[in-house]
């Protein structure tokens, strides 16, 4: 009976011992957030982005640095308008897997360390990919020429597309 | 004997479960490697960094964008010449603990997530921290004006002050 109860409590241990090591839990949720270089930021209006988008500025236009910058998170599925830019736009992808089409051309994936580059004046879209979330840094360079002129939204058709 | 046998079997399959918990060895490997954006990048030449720095250019400066963008990984102790930038120069930091000074200015502590802003034609230098290493994106905007001027390596004495 004593080797009985001996080995079971053993065998609870390591049992216990795999499933803490399988599910650390607090950790996991940790190191996720160690991984997130930014706070989440600020829920974009629905008046230019389809489903949701989370806006941390970073640099705010001025006279010196003639320049703006910040992260943006999609979730799934989530997009931006069309819209161009007075002086183009270039996009750093920091996490996950999204989409980048420029008006008349086909839809590109984009990844993790990618850089996107939008010429002046051109209308152009990114988001998440349909199945994935998407993180990047944008920079709108010279925004003494103006920052953003937006469009209208994609559609689930534009979005899907794989042309 | 035979008890002894089990319990022993088992304990070492406990010990070794702990074991594997702890040092996961692989797994770690790539969740180091998922949470770099981009690659380490070439080594910074001596003539203008002081200790191992590396340089993975993001975006070259042309006539369209005029911004020049890039990731700098900083070792422990490295750090770059006092420089100056013509259109000035702004930081992004994404990982670790460094400094950044203005020459006149006492010398800063920037962490991951700060967004640090050098004027035009300022002398500044920016680096890892003595203990810890640091990474950053760093835009140079209106590249029309010129990218960089640099001048003297950082010293020990400059590098380690705390005025």
């Amino acid at each position: 009976m004593k080797r009985f109860v001996f080995s079971t409590a053993l065998l609870f241990t390591l049992i216990f011992t795999l499933q803490a090591c399988q599910n650390p839990g607090t950790q996991t949720a940790q190191s996720e957030k160690e991984k997130t270089i930014y706070p989440k930021g600020d829920l974009a209006p629905s008046e230019f982005f389809t489903g949701n988008a989370y806006v941390h500025g970073l640099v705010d236009a001025d006279s010196v640095f003639t320049t703006a910058a910040g992260n943006v998170v999609f979730e799934a599925g989530a997009r931006c308008n069309w819209h161009s830019h007075p002086a183009g736009q270039i996009l750093l992808v920091t996490a996950g897997k999204g989409y980048h089409q420029i008006e008349g051309e086909p839809k590109e994936i984009i990844r993790k360390g990618d850089v996107v580059k939008c010429p002046p004046n051109v209308s152009h879209w990114h988001g998440a990919s349909a199945d994935s979330s998407m993180t990047h840094i944008y920079m709108v360079p010279n925004t003494e020429k103006g920052i953003v002129e937006w469009g209208d939204a994609v559609t689930d058709e534009e979005f899907n597309s794989t042309k």
